[in-house]
Protein backbone atom coordinates (compact mmCIF):
# COMPACT_ATOMS: atom_id res chain seq x y z
CA UNK A 1 0.00 0.00 0.00
CA UNK A 2 1.32 3.48 -1.07
CA UNK A 3 1.63 6.32 1.44
CA UNK A 4 -0.60 9.50 1.07
CA UNK A 5 1.48 12.87 1.86
CA UNK A 6 -0.36 15.75 2.79
CA UNK A 7 0.76 19.08 3.74
CA UNK A 8 -1.25 22.35 5.61
CA UNK A 9 0.14 25.36 4.75
CA UNK A 10 -1.10 29.29 4.82
CA UNK A 11 -0.05 32.34 6.60
CA UNK A 12 0.19 33.27 10.79
CA UNK A 13 -2.79 33.11 12.87
CA UNK A 14 -4.58 30.94 10.12
CA UNK A 15 -4.79 27.52 12.63
CA UNK A 16 -2.48 24.99 10.69
CA UNK A 17 -1.22 23.48 14.12
CA UNK A 18 -4.39 22.97 15.60
CA UNK A 19 -6.30 22.12 12.22
CA UNK A 20 -3.23 19.57 11.98
CA UNK A 21 -4.04 17.78 15.44
CA UNK A 22 -8.12 17.60 14.40
CA UNK A 23 -7.57 16.53 10.78
CA UNK A 24 -5.10 13.31 12.33
CA UNK A 25 -7.26 13.01 15.17
CA UNK A 26 -10.39 12.45 12.61
CA UNK A 27 -8.28 10.68 10.05
CA UNK A 28 -6.69 8.34 12.75
CA UNK A 29 -10.89 7.12 13.88
CA UNK A 30 -12.13 6.95 9.87
CA UNK A 31 -9.45 5.78 8.01
CA UNK A 32 -7.78 2.42 9.63
CA UNK A 33 -4.46 3.85 8.16
CA UNK A 34 -1.38 4.66 10.49
CA UNK A 35 -1.57 8.42 10.82
CA UNK A 36 2.03 10.51 10.89
CA UNK A 37 2.20 14.23 12.10
CA UNK A 38 5.24 15.80 10.94
CA UNK A 39 6.21 20.45 11.17
CA UNK A 40 8.50 22.09 9.09
CA UNK A 41 10.60 22.78 10.51
CA UNK A 42 11.38 20.10 12.63
CA UNK A 43 10.40 16.48 13.42
CA UNK A 44 13.67 14.96 13.25
CA UNK A 45 16.43 15.41 15.81
CA UNK A 46 18.60 17.17 13.53
CA UNK A 47 16.12 18.92 11.78
CA UNK A 48 14.72 20.33 15.44
CA UNK A 49 18.13 21.82 16.48
CA UNK A 50 17.78 23.56 12.63
CA UNK A 51 14.68 24.79 13.84
CA UNK A 52 15.83 26.44 17.11
CA UNK A 53 18.28 28.07 14.85
CA UNK A 54 15.84 29.32 12.51
CA UNK A 55 12.94 30.28 15.24
CA UNK A 56 14.91 31.71 17.81
CA UNK A 57 17.99 32.87 17.37
CA UNK A 58 19.46 33.93 20.54
CA UNK A 59 22.43 35.06 19.14
CA UNK A 60 21.42 38.28 18.31
CA UNK A 61 22.77 37.77 14.39
CA UNK A 62 20.72 38.89 11.82
CA UNK A 63 19.89 35.72 9.30
CA UNK A 64 20.12 36.40 5.56
CA UNK A 65 17.60 35.09 3.20
CA UNK A 66 20.26 32.68 1.45
CA UNK A 67 20.52 31.15 5.30
CA UNK A 68 16.95 30.63 5.98
CA UNK A 69 16.83 28.71 2.44
CA UNK A 70 20.10 26.62 3.11
CA UNK A 71 18.82 25.92 6.48
CA UNK A 72 14.94 24.88 5.20
CA UNK A 73 16.41 22.66 2.88
CA UNK A 74 18.58 21.03 5.28
CA UNK A 75 15.61 20.47 7.61
CA UNK A 76 13.25 18.85 4.44
CA UNK A 77 16.23 16.53 3.60
CA UNK A 78 16.62 15.08 6.51
CA UNK A 79 12.58 14.97 7.20
CA UNK A 80 12.11 13.33 3.94
CA UNK A 81 14.61 10.63 4.87
CA UNK A 82 14.33 9.79 8.46
CA UNK A 83 11.17 10.30 8.68
CA UNK A 84 8.44 10.99 5.66
CA UNK A 85 9.89 8.52 3.33
CA UNK A 86 10.31 5.60 5.78
CA UNK A 87 6.53 5.98 6.51
CA UNK A 88 5.04 6.42 2.99
CA UNK A 89 6.91 3.23 2.31
CA UNK A 90 4.97 1.63 5.88
CA UNK A 91 1.92 3.04 3.71
CA UNK A 92 1.12 5.76 6.32
CA UNK A 93 -0.56 9.16 5.73
CA UNK A 94 1.88 12.11 6.63
CA UNK A 95 0.59 15.14 7.31
CA UNK A 96 3.08 17.99 8.14
CA UNK A 97 2.48 21.18 9.19
CA UNK A 98 4.52 23.52 6.69
CA UNK A 99 6.67 21.66 3.87
CA UNK A 100 8.27 23.07 0.74
CA UNK A 101 5.53 25.32 -0.22
CA UNK A 102 6.09 27.78 2.77
CA UNK A 103 9.50 27.82 1.65
CA UNK A 104 8.58 28.94 -1.79
CA UNK A 105 6.50 31.52 -0.10
CA UNK A 106 8.49 32.74 2.22
CA UNK A 107 11.98 32.43 0.97
CA UNK A 108 10.83 33.41 -2.50
CA UNK A 109 7.90 35.52 -2.26
CA UNK A 110 8.25 37.35 0.73
CA UNK A 111 12.12 37.22 1.23
CA UNK A 112 12.76 37.59 -2.83
CA UNK A 113 14.56 34.99 -3.63
CA UNK A 114 14.32 34.04 -7.19
CA UNK A 115 11.50 31.55 -6.94
CA UNK A 116 13.33 29.10 -9.78
CA UNK A 117 16.31 29.04 -7.05
CA UNK A 118 14.30 28.15 -4.36
CA UNK A 119 12.10 25.56 -6.33
CA UNK A 120 15.68 23.75 -7.22
CA UNK A 121 16.96 23.99 -3.06
CA UNK A 122 13.23 21.83 -2.96
CA UNK A 123 13.61 19.77 -5.38
CA UNK A 124 17.37 18.86 -4.98
CA UNK A 125 16.75 17.94 -1.08
CA UNK A 126 13.73 16.03 -0.96
CA UNK A 127 14.87 13.72 -3.61
CA UNK A 128 11.47 13.40 -5.56
CA UNK A 129 9.17 12.94 -2.43
CA UNK A 130 6.67 15.98 -2.79
CA UNK A 131 3.15 16.30 -0.89
CA UNK A 132 -0.16 14.73 -2.84
CA UNK A 133 -2.23 17.37 -1.82
CA UNK A 134 -1.43 20.56 -0.55
CA UNK A 135 -4.20 22.32 1.49
CA UNK A 136 -4.17 26.28 1.75
CA UNK A 137 -5.81 27.78 4.74
CA UNK A 138 -6.76 30.49 3.82
CA UNK A 139 -7.29 34.35 5.98
CA UNK A 140 -6.96 37.61 5.84
CA UNK A 141 -4.04 38.90 6.72
CA UNK A 142 -5.13 41.07 9.79
CA UNK A 143 -7.43 38.35 11.22
CA UNK A 144 -4.24 36.12 10.78
CA UNK A 145 -2.13 38.12 12.87
CA UNK A 146 -4.95 39.29 15.55
CA UNK A 147 -4.96 35.27 16.13
CA UNK A 148 -1.48 34.81 16.14
CA UNK A 149 -1.06 37.71 18.85
CA UNK A 150 -4.11 35.88 20.68
CA UNK A 151 -2.14 32.43 20.69
CA UNK A 152 1.22 34.25 21.47
CA UNK A 153 -0.11 36.33 24.25
CA UNK A 154 1.52 34.04 27.07
CA UNK A 155 4.76 33.07 25.15
CA UNK A 156 7.68 34.84 26.23
CA UNK A 157 9.79 35.39 22.93
CA UNK A 158 8.56 36.54 19.61
CA UNK A 159 8.79 34.16 16.99
CA UNK A 160 10.87 35.82 14.08
CA UNK A 161 8.47 35.10 11.23
CA UNK A 162 5.35 36.13 12.82
CA UNK A 163 6.88 39.91 14.35
CA UNK A 164 7.21 40.30 10.06
CA UNK A 165 5.90 43.87 8.98
CA UNK A 166 2.03 43.41 7.29
CA UNK A 167 3.42 43.69 3.87
CA UNK A 168 5.58 40.50 4.56
CA UNK A 169 2.78 38.70 5.40
CA UNK A 170 0.14 39.92 2.59
CA UNK A 171 2.91 38.65 0.20
CA UNK A 172 3.24 35.44 2.20
CA UNK A 173 -1.05 35.08 1.72
CA UNK A 174 -0.82 36.11 -2.11
CA UNK A 175 2.15 33.69 -2.59
CA UNK A 176 0.20 30.80 -1.23
CA UNK A 177 -2.60 31.79 -3.50
CA UNK A 178 -0.60 31.86 -6.63
CA UNK A 179 0.95 28.43 -6.16
CA UNK A 180 -3.07 27.47 -5.86
CA UNK A 181 -3.91 29.03 -8.72
CA UNK A 182 -1.16 27.47 -10.69
CA UNK A 183 -1.11 23.84 -9.64
CA UNK A 184 -5.10 23.18 -8.80
CA UNK A 185 -4.74 19.80 -9.24
CA UNK A 186 -2.49 19.65 -6.08
CA UNK A 187 -3.51 22.06 -4.20
CA UNK A 188 -6.78 23.15 -2.27
CA UNK A 189 -7.57 26.56 -0.40
CA UNK A 190 -9.66 26.37 2.37
CA UNK A 191 -11.36 29.70 4.14
CA UNK A 192 -10.13 29.62 7.72
CA UNK A 193 -12.22 32.08 8.83
CA UNK A 194 -14.97 30.14 9.81
CA UNK A 195 -15.34 27.97 13.01
CA UNK A 196 -12.70 25.29 14.28
CA UNK A 197 -14.94 22.82 13.90
CA UNK A 198 -16.25 24.07 10.15
CA UNK A 199 -12.58 24.73 8.85
CA UNK A 200 -11.71 20.92 9.75
CA UNK A 201 -14.80 19.73 8.06
CA UNK A 202 -14.13 21.78 5.34
CA UNK A 203 -10.39 20.12 5.03
CA UNK A 204 -11.82 16.27 5.34
CA UNK A 205 -14.28 16.88 2.53
CA UNK A 206 -11.55 18.24 0.74
CA UNK A 207 -8.94 15.35 1.70
CA UNK A 208 -11.81 13.02 0.55
CA UNK A 209 -12.80 14.99 -2.69
CA UNK A 210 -9.14 14.72 -4.00
CA UNK A 211 -7.59 11.64 -2.70
CA UNK A 212 -10.88 8.97 -2.75
CA UNK A 213 -8.54 6.00 -1.45
CA UNK A 214 -9.24 8.34 2.21
CA UNK B 1 42.00 50.18 0.89
CA UNK B 2 40.95 46.99 -0.28
CA UNK B 3 40.88 43.92 2.15
CA UNK B 4 42.45 40.47 0.78
CA UNK B 5 41.01 36.78 1.11
CA UNK B 6 43.04 34.03 1.70
CA UNK B 7 42.16 30.40 2.19
CA UNK B 8 43.84 27.68 3.64
CA UNK B 9 42.41 23.96 2.13
CA UNK B 10 43.48 20.78 2.16
CA UNK B 11 42.52 17.46 3.80
CA UNK B 12 42.28 15.56 7.15
CA UNK B 13 46.30 16.34 8.53
CA UNK B 14 47.50 18.68 6.92
CA UNK B 15 48.52 21.22 8.70
CA UNK B 16 46.04 23.96 8.12
CA UNK B 17 45.28 25.10 11.62
CA UNK B 18 48.41 25.29 12.94
CA UNK B 19 49.60 27.37 9.54
CA UNK B 20 46.75 29.45 9.90
CA UNK B 21 48.04 30.72 13.23
CA UNK B 22 51.94 30.09 11.95
CA UNK B 23 50.88 32.42 8.32
CA UNK B 24 48.32 34.96 10.47
CA UNK B 25 51.07 35.54 13.04
CA UNK B 26 53.63 35.95 10.76
CA UNK B 27 51.75 38.54 8.46
CA UNK B 28 50.79 40.37 11.93
CA UNK B 29 54.50 41.15 12.10
CA UNK B 30 55.53 42.04 8.53
CA UNK B 31 52.45 43.70 7.06
CA UNK B 32 50.89 46.42 9.03
CA UNK B 33 47.75 45.47 8.05
CA UNK B 34 44.77 43.86 10.58
CA UNK B 35 45.00 40.37 10.18
CA UNK B 36 41.32 38.26 10.69
CA UNK B 37 41.52 34.84 10.80
CA UNK B 38 38.12 32.56 10.20
CA UNK B 39 37.09 29.08 10.15
CA UNK B 40 34.62 27.73 8.05
CA UNK B 41 32.52 25.65 9.06
CA UNK B 42 32.20 28.47 11.88
CA UNK B 43 33.05 31.96 13.02
CA UNK B 44 30.06 33.26 13.58
CA UNK B 45 27.68 32.53 16.57
CA UNK B 46 25.36 31.25 14.17
CA UNK B 47 28.05 29.33 12.19
CA UNK B 48 28.94 27.59 15.48
CA UNK B 49 25.52 26.56 15.83
CA UNK B 50 25.92 24.59 12.77
CA UNK B 51 29.38 23.77 13.17
CA UNK B 52 27.73 21.50 15.81
CA UNK B 53 25.39 19.73 14.06
CA UNK B 54 27.99 19.30 11.36
CA UNK B 55 30.49 17.96 13.27
CA UNK B 56 29.38 15.99 16.48
CA UNK B 57 25.84 14.65 15.32
CA UNK B 58 25.55 13.22 18.90
CA UNK B 59 21.85 12.96 17.42
CA UNK B 60 22.90 9.63 15.83
CA UNK B 61 20.80 10.74 13.06
CA UNK B 62 23.14 10.48 9.90
CA UNK B 63 23.56 13.54 7.76
CA UNK B 64 22.40 13.31 3.98
CA UNK B 65 25.02 14.95 1.47
CA UNK B 66 22.04 17.24 0.49
CA UNK B 67 22.25 18.41 4.21
CA UNK B 68 25.57 18.72 4.98
CA UNK B 69 25.82 21.16 1.64
CA UNK B 70 22.63 23.49 2.92
CA UNK B 71 24.50 23.46 6.58
CA UNK B 72 27.62 24.92 4.82
CA UNK B 73 25.77 27.26 2.25
CA UNK B 74 24.15 28.68 5.74
CA UNK B 75 27.63 28.85 7.29
CA UNK B 76 29.35 30.48 4.86
CA UNK B 77 26.19 32.82 3.94
CA UNK B 78 26.75 34.05 7.96
CA UNK B 79 30.25 33.93 7.31
CA UNK B 80 29.98 36.41 4.32
CA UNK B 81 27.92 38.96 5.98
CA UNK B 82 29.06 39.30 9.07
CA UNK B 83 32.53 38.84 9.22
CA UNK B 84 34.14 38.39 5.95
CA UNK B 85 32.82 41.12 4.20
CA UNK B 86 32.73 43.73 7.09
CA UNK B 87 36.96 42.75 7.68
CA UNK B 88 37.51 43.28 3.47
CA UNK B 89 35.73 46.54 4.04
CA UNK B 90 37.93 47.68 7.08
CA UNK B 91 40.81 46.67 4.53
CA UNK B 92 41.66 43.79 6.47
CA UNK B 93 43.42 40.38 5.31
CA UNK B 94 41.42 37.20 6.08
CA UNK B 95 42.50 34.40 5.89
CA UNK B 96 40.20 31.13 6.96
CA UNK B 97 40.83 27.50 7.51
CA UNK B 98 38.65 25.83 4.59
CA UNK B 99 35.69 27.77 2.63
CA UNK B 100 33.70 26.81 -0.04
CA UNK B 101 36.43 24.97 -2.30
CA UNK B 102 36.16 22.43 0.82
CA UNK B 103 32.75 22.39 0.26
CA UNK B 104 33.27 21.93 -3.67
CA UNK B 105 35.55 19.05 -3.18
CA UNK B 106 33.62 17.55 0.18
CA UNK B 107 30.47 17.33 -0.67
CA UNK B 108 30.84 17.35 -4.86
CA UNK B 109 34.18 15.25 -5.45
CA UNK B 110 33.98 12.46 -2.19
CA UNK B 111 29.80 12.56 -1.64
CA UNK B 112 29.44 12.51 -5.07
CA UNK B 113 27.15 15.98 -5.11
CA UNK B 114 26.92 17.27 -9.06
CA UNK B 115 29.80 19.77 -8.92
CA UNK B 116 27.45 22.17 -10.50
CA UNK B 117 25.31 22.05 -7.96
CA UNK B 118 27.78 22.85 -5.56
CA UNK B 119 29.20 25.23 -7.29
CA UNK B 120 25.92 27.20 -7.95
CA UNK B 121 25.06 27.07 -4.20
CA UNK B 122 28.60 28.43 -3.53
CA UNK B 123 27.89 31.41 -5.92
CA UNK B 124 24.19 31.94 -4.04
CA UNK B 125 25.28 31.81 -0.34
CA UNK B 126 28.24 33.86 -1.18
CA UNK B 127 26.87 36.97 -2.99
CA UNK B 128 30.21 37.65 -5.21
CA UNK B 129 32.58 37.47 -2.21
CA UNK B 130 35.51 34.78 -2.43
CA UNK B 131 39.08 34.40 -1.95
CA UNK B 132 41.88 35.95 -3.92
CA UNK B 133 44.00 33.21 -2.90
CA UNK B 134 43.48 29.86 -2.18
CA UNK B 135 46.30 27.99 -0.84
CA UNK B 136 46.24 23.79 -0.77
CA UNK B 137 48.27 22.08 1.84
CA UNK B 138 48.69 19.18 -0.12
CA UNK B 139 49.51 15.67 1.17
CA UNK B 140 49.67 12.24 0.63
CA UNK B 141 46.82 10.54 2.11
CA UNK B 142 48.04 7.70 4.84
CA UNK B 143 50.85 10.72 6.20
CA UNK B 144 47.83 13.00 6.16
CA UNK B 145 45.64 10.16 8.51
CA UNK B 146 48.28 9.06 10.62
CA UNK B 147 49.41 13.10 11.78
CA UNK B 148 45.37 13.73 12.05
CA UNK B 149 45.59 10.22 14.12
CA UNK B 150 47.83 11.60 16.24
CA UNK B 151 46.49 15.10 17.29
CA UNK B 152 43.02 13.71 18.19
CA UNK B 153 44.90 10.97 19.96
CA UNK B 154 43.56 12.65 23.33
CA UNK B 155 40.25 14.05 21.79
CA UNK B 156 37.11 12.38 23.18
CA UNK B 157 34.93 12.31 20.28
CA UNK B 158 36.08 11.48 16.30
CA UNK B 159 35.36 14.11 13.66
CA UNK B 160 32.76 13.10 11.45
CA UNK B 161 34.25 13.52 8.68
CA UNK B 162 38.03 12.01 9.76
CA UNK B 163 36.53 8.78 10.43
CA UNK B 164 35.96 8.30 6.61
CA UNK B 165 37.61 5.45 4.61
CA UNK B 166 40.55 6.36 2.67
CA UNK B 167 39.02 6.39 -0.82
CA UNK B 168 36.99 9.47 0.50
CA UNK B 169 40.46 10.90 1.36
CA UNK B 170 41.71 10.30 -1.94
CA UNK B 171 38.92 11.55 -3.56
CA UNK B 172 39.62 14.89 -1.16
CA UNK B 173 42.98 15.34 -2.15
CA UNK B 174 42.35 14.80 -6.04
CA UNK B 175 39.54 17.13 -5.86
CA UNK B 176 42.22 19.77 -4.42
CA UNK B 177 44.22 19.48 -6.86
CA UNK B 178 42.16 19.30 -9.66
CA UNK B 179 40.95 22.71 -8.54
CA UNK B 180 44.27 23.86 -8.77
CA UNK B 181 45.18 22.67 -12.54
CA UNK B 182 41.78 24.33 -13.28
CA UNK B 183 42.39 27.99 -11.74
CA UNK B 184 46.34 28.49 -11.46
CA UNK B 185 46.31 32.40 -10.76
CA UNK B 186 44.14 31.77 -8.00
CA UNK B 187 45.67 28.66 -6.49
CA UNK B 188 48.87 27.85 -4.79
CA UNK B 189 49.79 24.21 -4.00
CA UNK B 190 52.25 23.84 -1.06
CA UNK B 191 53.60 20.62 -0.34
CA UNK B 192 52.75 19.80 3.31
CA UNK B 193 54.82 17.16 4.18
CA UNK B 194 58.14 18.95 5.08
CA UNK B 195 58.62 20.23 8.97
CA UNK B 196 56.08 23.29 10.24
CA UNK B 197 58.53 25.69 9.62
CA UNK B 198 59.07 25.24 6.51
CA UNK B 199 55.95 24.77 5.25
CA UNK B 200 55.01 27.95 6.75
CA UNK B 201 58.13 29.50 4.40
CA UNK B 202 56.46 27.89 1.49
CA UNK B 203 52.98 29.56 2.59
CA UNK B 204 54.61 32.96 2.91
CA UNK B 205 56.54 32.82 -0.55
CA UNK B 206 53.43 32.17 -1.87
CA UNK B 207 51.49 35.13 -0.73
CA UNK B 208 54.30 37.41 -1.26
CA UNK B 209 54.76 36.25 -5.05
CA UNK B 210 51.05 36.29 -5.57
CA UNK B 211 49.27 39.26 -4.13
CA UNK B 212 52.37 41.72 -4.37
CA UNK B 213 50.53 44.08 -1.76
CA UNK B 214 51.73 42.00 1.17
Amino acid sequence: MNGIFLTLEGGEGCGKTTQLERVAEALRASSGREIVTARSPGGTAVAEKIRDILKKPETGEDLLPETELMLFGACHAQMCEHMIRPALARGAVVISDRFTDSTLVYQGCARRIAPETVARVNDFVCRGTRPDLVIVLDIPVELGLRRAKGRDAGAKQDDRFDSAPVAFHTAVRNGFLELARRDPGRFAVIDASPSEEQVTRSILEAIHARLAIL
